[in-house]
């Protein structure tokens, strides 16, 4: 009875507010980011729609998308006004990320691949290194990349072995990273180390986070992974042979790179996400233009109904998807 | 380049609102509805889901649940106050049907049948009809019904038979209907029928709405239906034999009866997926909770990846139901 | 070269015997095994699914139907000439086991139980064991079951507790069976105990395996479990109360029963599988029946692609299922 | 009664034969085609399995490889010893076609091209014509065609609009065909034109099926499709402008082309199946294989349940594939 009582007073507390808690939940894009959703699709079917399948083909690094996506500000878009960013939320960034993947996962994927490098920096780096390393992107189309992976640990990443030991001022780095992207163009890399080699030595004590220029010395680009479907994105491992990094250099404090990584992977997997969602996008749409067009025993094929479920999973599929993208990035 | 220069306008435009337009956009649930949730849960938890086998098991009517639920409020949700309810929105009502549905989908729906026959009148008939059919179901834990299936006509609405034939002020109702929830239990019923005979009159123009008491001569209720799962809930056919109702009992105007069927299912549709939800995660909690006490092989079975990985596609595919179920009920 | 003069020398080998080799392959039922199968329909379309749906519904034991089976010959039809049974293999049983799935699954469990407690002791016991307890199945309709499930161990047959001590010439059985088929009304039972207290004991040492009377004293029977869709089999646990067994009744060597056990779960799994062959076949009967009657939008609905889609997929997997439920009977 | 009396004599008579009766039915390959099928996968592995993925990337047809296994009599298998060839049947074809879709589907479908092209002169032509294009296949590495599919026309078979019109004792062919394996390569074509106008006319007499040269005047071939994970097979389009095809090389009746094309389809299904079940093979091998070498969290990944799962799910399913495919095998 209680529980009744309570619940009449729930109902009718609802009841007397209905109108205004209904207008408190949105699962709709504010107006601004529909005009960015907007201005980013038509970049997207004018610059990278029509050139995509070329670079795929070559698997030429698309510089010149680069290059105007960059001057458009789509690039490095969560970098703060601060740092000369425009400092988008992640909700702005899956708009980004979904149309860029919506155009081609690979170009996508180049672009976004800056997010990963710079997403470490502002959950933990200091002011200073900030300063260092972000002001640059935005002046230049420069790239960065993200350096946890190593041929021998991926999902498993305290499995990592790549160590840097301290000397002095500076960390002596050591080892292998894989599939890294942008790890060929990259400008500077943000890099996961060991630097307690005590394989007791708990995960959220044993790894330090670095940025550093990709031009130190001892810093050696391996080849170009071919990556199926995103073939003109620049994935490569890359070794580091006594690379020295100042000691100013450790994004957050000594000891803490994994929660540094970790933090990192939360905040930017719906980035990844955005950019399959982009993609299934781009599927049905590309799905329906054929069957509208495919003509079988006298009829486009979209008036088969097996071709019409088909299409139907999809869509749904792709709401779903897309729905809960955009929750992970609110809530992140 | 217009592209690129919009879309730099729009990347700033959301930068400089970054803060505010993510206040704007919100997955959850307002305050209130929290509350209410919560209140739900509990009588749930207390009311429904001890008694649930048993209903199921000796397939009687839960009056006693449907008696605390209308006590609370809980059902009819939807009727405005000024017809005597808390005039709840269609996701204060997904809200109610998801703990419904998460303590039993057989009670769940016989509460829930009231919203399927009240959703029409809201939507379309006179503030007469709404006068006489609305304020009882308040008043007394009355059921009402909602017919428009028939044996021969499902999913395809034009394609029912029974028939209303207008004689003086009066309309002369003939035909059978099928799978009626509450339909040895309703005190009135909404009915759609058939009042232009001509097979070739557009759908649109060919039906009419009803609503009339159930204890009208000429209606007789069918055997009670054996639902797997559902058992405790009425269904039932129901056949109409030259019954007469008034003109005046027309739900929106003559000969578009069928629009206001097919409004009807867009309004109540998100309540049938809220019920689904609910029992999702019901199967959720039973499932883990089972997990956690069955040991297999020395340890509790949710030791096992492979039943880890069951779980969790559970989890996730609950959570899009979710969220779509509620996306559903703000949009109707 | 090697390699290719190899096998230009079996491409001509295949190629002079081709008639011959394509002769020596058949997936199909030799021609007694038809006739029997054509039978078996017979039987099932006369007894069983006129008859299935209220046994389901009364949960009713069904011996009537047990009673002509068994007239038949087709309940223990694994038991040699030499004790009185047809001896039919395997691949017999599956027939006669896909065509009882197809009447109805709980009778067929009920009638293929026997089945399963009979295949041990046709594995390993001794001829005076198999003397004592086989012939009377087929002298009269009584049943037998096979105990090796408890409450606390299903997958994990090394895990059950049920404890058999040997004192002097009997063993002494304690602990408890679950989930048995024909548990209430079966005249003997096969049982699993374990010998070895010793919890390091290896499995394949540590249990002994008995046939005994379920008359004998101490044993007491749980109430009758609800099986969904199998309401009339019989399922029950059993309680062993210091039940005393002479040893000439240890079904194999003493501390070989986990062998014997999984032996007969070898033997025995296709006859499991061919019970949801033959509830499959059943199941796109009735859908492609249904689908032919049931009328939606003017035409039958097999009409509609997605539901012939439904049914080709239906087909295919009952093909599937089929084929390789057969190569299974065919090779254990 | 009857029923049961009748089963009871089938019950018996199994019984009695049951020895024998279970040595007629067998899944297994006779024992010559168990060497063919180990002569095959030795020469796969030394031959294809190395060069594979060289010839994906290049796209250069295989014709090292296409010679050895003329060489070893593996193409052309189902060609009779009449015409030279080794005859094989369509079960000891889908054991060359497994093997080789599990070196390389690319270079399979190339092998297996001819097969396509052989097959309706073997279901329909006469003497002559095979005599004038089959010996030559077996006496050089020489490549032959199939072409049916069109660019407006490939489900739909009926649908092809290349058209044959008899003039004198030629027919004179003009139409466009596409997606033709070995179509720049081949020696001869074997083609379906339509050689009814009418278009009311049935499928079963408007077309007629053509044997001819590849060298013909007025036969020009387009450029080579790119096949993802088919690479090196050539799969071109070939359009006909007034080729002249004598009288005499109509394959089967004038009008019933629509047949042989069929009776083809029907014939080489089993093949286009085998090459897929060669590919899975392929597939568990190597994901096996990995699973045993990659680490993640310490332990070889194959210990990670959710893996075993899959490998479990693959092995099934690879053999439900193999089993019907070798079962429709044999009853084409
Ligand atoms: C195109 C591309 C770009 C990339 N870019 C970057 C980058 O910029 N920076 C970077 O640091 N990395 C990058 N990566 C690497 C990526 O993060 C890793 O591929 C990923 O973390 C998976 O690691 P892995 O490939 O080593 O697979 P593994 O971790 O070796 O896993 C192998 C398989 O085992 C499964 N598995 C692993 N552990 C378990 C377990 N405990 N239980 C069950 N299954 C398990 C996995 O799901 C997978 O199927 C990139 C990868 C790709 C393909
Ligand atoms: C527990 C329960 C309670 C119910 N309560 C009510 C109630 O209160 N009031 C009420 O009016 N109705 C009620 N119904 C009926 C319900 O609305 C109908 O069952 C539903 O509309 C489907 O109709 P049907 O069962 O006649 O199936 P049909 O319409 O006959 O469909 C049969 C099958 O064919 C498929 N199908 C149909 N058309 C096509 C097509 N064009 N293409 C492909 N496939 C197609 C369907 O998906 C389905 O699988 C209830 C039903 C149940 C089970
Ligand atoms: C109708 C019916 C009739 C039966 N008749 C008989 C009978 O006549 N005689 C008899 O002895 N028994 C009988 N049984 C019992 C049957 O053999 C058991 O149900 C079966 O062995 C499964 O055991 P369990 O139910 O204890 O499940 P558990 O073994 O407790 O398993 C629970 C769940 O965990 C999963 N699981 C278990 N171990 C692992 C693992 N290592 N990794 C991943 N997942 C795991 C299982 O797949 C299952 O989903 C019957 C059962 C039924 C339902
Ligand atoms: C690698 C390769 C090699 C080939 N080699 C040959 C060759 O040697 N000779 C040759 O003649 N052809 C060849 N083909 C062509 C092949 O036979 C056709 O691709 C095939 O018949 C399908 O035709 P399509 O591609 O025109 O698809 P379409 O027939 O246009 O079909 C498009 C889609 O619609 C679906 N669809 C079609 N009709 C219906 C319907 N009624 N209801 C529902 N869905 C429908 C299809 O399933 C498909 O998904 C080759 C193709 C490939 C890819």
């Amino acid at each position: 009875m209680l529980a009744s009582s309570l619940l009449s007073r729930s109902v009718l507390a609802v009841g007397r507010r209905a109108s205004s808690t209904a207008a408190n939940m949105s699962f709709d894009l504010p107006d601004e980011m529909k005009d960015l959703q907007q201005a980013m699709r038509v970049f997207v079917k004018n610059e990278i729609v029509p050139t995509a399948a070329q670079y795929d083909k070559t698997m030429e690094y698309p510089w010149e998308i680069i290059k105007k996506a960059h001057a458009a500000g789509l690039i490095n878009s969560q970098i703060p006004e601060e740092y000369g960013g425009p400092g988008l939320d992640t909700v702005a960034e899956v708009v980004l990320g979904e149309a860029l993947g919506y155009g081609c996962t690979g170009i996508g994927t180049a672009c976004m691949g800056n997010d990963l490098a710079t997403a470490p920096l502002l959950i933990a780096a200091s002011h200073e290194i900030k300063k260092k390393f972000l002001p640059r992107l935005i002046e230049e189309p420069l790239m960065s990349a993200y350096c946890v992976t190593e041929p021998g640990a991926g999902s498993d990443v305290a499995g990592i072995r790549t160590r840097a030991e301290k000397k002095g001022d500076e960390y002596i780095i050591n080892g292998s990273k894989m599939w890294i992207t942008n790890g060929g163009v990259a400008n500077w890399y943000f890099l996961l180390a060991r630097t307690d080699p005590d394989p007791k030595a708990p995960a959220g004590k044993a790894f330090t986070a670095f940025a550093l220029d990709a031009d130190s010395p001892g810093i050696t680009k391996g080849r170009k992974e071919i990556n199926m479907g995103q073939r003109c994105s620049d994935t490569r491992g890359i070794t580091f042979e006594d690379v020295r990094v100042p000691a100013s250099q450790v994004v957050g404090a000594p000891g803490e790179g994994f929660k540094v990584a970790m933090k990192t992977f939360d905040k930017t997997r719906p980035l990844v996400a955005a950019s399959a969602v982009g993609l299934i996008g781009r599927c049905l749409d590309e799905a329906t233009k054929y069957s509208l067009e495919r003509k079988t025993f006298g009829v486009p094929i979209i008036h088969h109904q097996a071709i019409q479920f088909i299409l139907a999973d999809i869509a749904t599929n792709l709401e779903l998807s897309r729905v809960l993208t955009y929750k992970a990035a609110r809530e992140v």
